[in-house]
């Protein structure tokens, strides 16, 4: 028998800045410079962003007009964000043309700006064109920056499912512009929140008593606030992928997927009606109270960060969780689906304490259904206290 | 600035055998039993191959049959092999919708079983199904077994482009089973000698030794000489990719390309009418005399390959190479694909002797046209002495 070792290291970094496309900003070109380039770019941009920032379209080529050692081999190319996109092969498709079509070689860079759903799109592409061109992720939402985009994922959707045809990849670079984040609309800056929270619950106590003491400004959506946030969630992030021990996941534990084993399912159930950070939170506040009842965590503390996400804005609820198929609720199914995409075990992460993870291989089902319920009518409870009460004539509650 | 080293390591075992479907054959359980595994195989097999060994049709269910821990989840899928396979993308979607049909995970395995573009097509799949299932491969043909089966590449061809679309991945596992080699066509058989004179050339004079020794057996395609061959090749082309510091090609020099610029054009002028081995020959025996015309290679150096080249029954010209568009030869487009396929610097491997290979950045094509004339004139002198010469009435020559 032969047998080798193959060994592999990859640089991973992430770098934040402001305004990466002003003419004075350096933070790309220090990027694209380095190691043998051949100086040819395609870039491709987030329809969304676009619109939110249509500045974008000009400063972006005259940024490069100033760096005659990189060549933009087009206008950049926008493209459709969100999840629906990444349902849409024929994005791929067109990613790979126009890296054909522009000659663009393994030492040539596919920029993806944009939101999670374009850098997992074009990281896929790029990841996959002449095994593999450099792959540059610029996020633009609070949720890419503070976790996906800053990760080593790609992929598209495939077959109902989430990610089905993906690689792992590790980017040439990441550059987190939190100017970026600034024509977010308000319920895409909110969603991305969810997964600084997840992160402080599975790691650092310390983190959510910061997001706790940040709420109001959070929950103003505050842009200091968020930023602030955003880059503690991407170093956590990050640290995790390069210490954790498994970037590539070839084992069974996910913890960084805490709370996604419903929200996986949520999203296409709703048809993408909720993003992919509401559905987590609603996963999360499933999990978060499996945890309590199964006995894990005090269910005061699970209280206590239900309140949080509320506070922050998000609903814990959702009736697509009471649809069903064949007598069983469908978001059952979420768990085999994790665990195929996944592989291995059945591994779910619980929380034992803020902070502290714990994984399980099994999930009661009836507890799931107890959790259910409880969010149902907690979310009961607060559309009624939002409402004003009906009264009679005389001024008192009907 | 957030700054990691994400450090991966991969086992890469490549395994010899025989009769690996033998009922009383371990290898194979060995490899699959190990890990974690849900033990679910899809198994596809090349079309070659089950119509030169029909037998395996049945021995291969029969051998899962009696290990109840692994679940063969279907009959095996006869796909079709040859590099024509590469140009169809249906294939790609087919192995990916059984791969989502029976359930397999992260933790399943996509066996494939035949030759060198059959396991880079399932190799592709099964690297870009749930971002990567378990692939193991059964290279059945001298060429895949000695050089491509055993590496980390695969791909498809998109664009007219070889492999324009693939990823670099270490398979789960590679079983050489020399007996699958047996039924192979003998044009085939030949075909993979090639890579074994290319490993020798760049990296081994005492093999290259070996191989001339051997020429008289290898040319008669006899078992034992052949498997000698297959497995010294592969274990240099395995020793390369652990220890050459590049597994997934991520600089400028491919020496496992020795040959390959031009050769990867040639298949496709010529509609894949020539194997890939033939072409490399071809190839081989370009960049073999372009060394000793460029003073790197003694010429009796030189003339010493292609006589083993030619000794082995290789034909080192073919009339694609005349193909001309807009008055330049097409095959010298072969140096810029391959430079835009590999990235960086155009790196080409030259000979200074047998065993000691030459990086150069450029090609001289005055040089590679005097290659090309030389060629063509050796092989119309060689197809000359092959005719019996045509005589007159009274015996002499005509």
């Amino acid at each position: 028998m032969i047998h080798y070792d193959i060994a592999l290291s990859f640089e991973h970094c992430v770098r934040f800045t402001h305004q990466v496309f002003h003419p004075d900003n350096t933070t790309l070109s220090e990027v694209l410079g380095s190691q043998s380039s051949s100086g040819k770019v395609l870039l491709c941009l987030d329809s969304g962003l676009s619109e939110g920032q249509p500045a974008l379209l000009g400063a972006i080529p005259a940024w490069f007009q100033e760096r005659p050692g990189l060549q933009l081999v087009s206008e950049p190319l926008v493209l459709p964000g969100g999840e629906q996109a990444k349902n849409d092969w024929s994005l791929v498709e067109r990613l790979w043309m126009q890296i054909h079509r522009h000659g663009l070689c393994r030492h040539s860079y596919l920029l993806a700006v944009g939101g999670g759903a374009l850098l997992d799109l074009a990281g896929f592409a790029a990841a996959t064109a002449h095994r593999g061109i450099r792959h540059v992720r610029l996020p633009s939402t609070t949720l890419s920056q503070a976790d996906g985009g800053v990760g080593v994922k790609n992929g598209v959707n495939r077959f109902g499912r989430k990610n089905w045809v993906g690689v792992f990849q590790v980017p040439f670079a990441v550059i987190n512009d939190l100017s970026l984040l600034q024509s977010l609309p308000p319920r895409s800056c909110r969603s991305g929140l969810v997964e600084a929270v997840k992160v402080a619950l599975i790691r650092d106590a310390a983190f959510f008593d910061q997001i706790e003491s940040m709420a109001g400004d959070l929950a103003a959506l505050r842009p200091e606030a968020v930023e602030q946030v955003v880059r503690r969630s991407a170093e956590w992030h990050t640290r995790h992928i390069a210490t954790g021990g498994d970037p590539f996941e070839l084992g069974s534990a996910r913890p960084l997927d805490f709370g996604h084993w419903s929200a996986h399912k949520l999203e296409p159930v709703t048809g993408f009606r909720l993003l992919h950070g509401e559905a987590v939170a609603v996963g999360m506040a499933i999990d978060v109270l499996y945890s309590a009842l199964a006995g894990l965590l005090p269910e005061s503390t699970a209280l206590r960060i239900l309140e949080l996400l509320e506070r922050l804005g998000f609903r814990l609820y959702d009736p697509a969780l009471e649809e069903s198929s064949q007598g069983r609720l469908v978001v059952l199914d979420g768990l085999d689906e994790f665990r195929e995409h996944l592989g291995g075990a059945l591994t779910i992460t619980l929380l034992e304490d803020i902070g502290r993870a714990r994984e399980v291989h099994t999930m009661d089902e009836n507890l799931i259904l107890q959790s259910l319920a409880r969010l149902k009518q907690r979310d009961i409870e607060r559309e009624a206290a939002r409402q004003p009460v009906p009264r009679d004539e005389a001024g008192h509650p009907a």
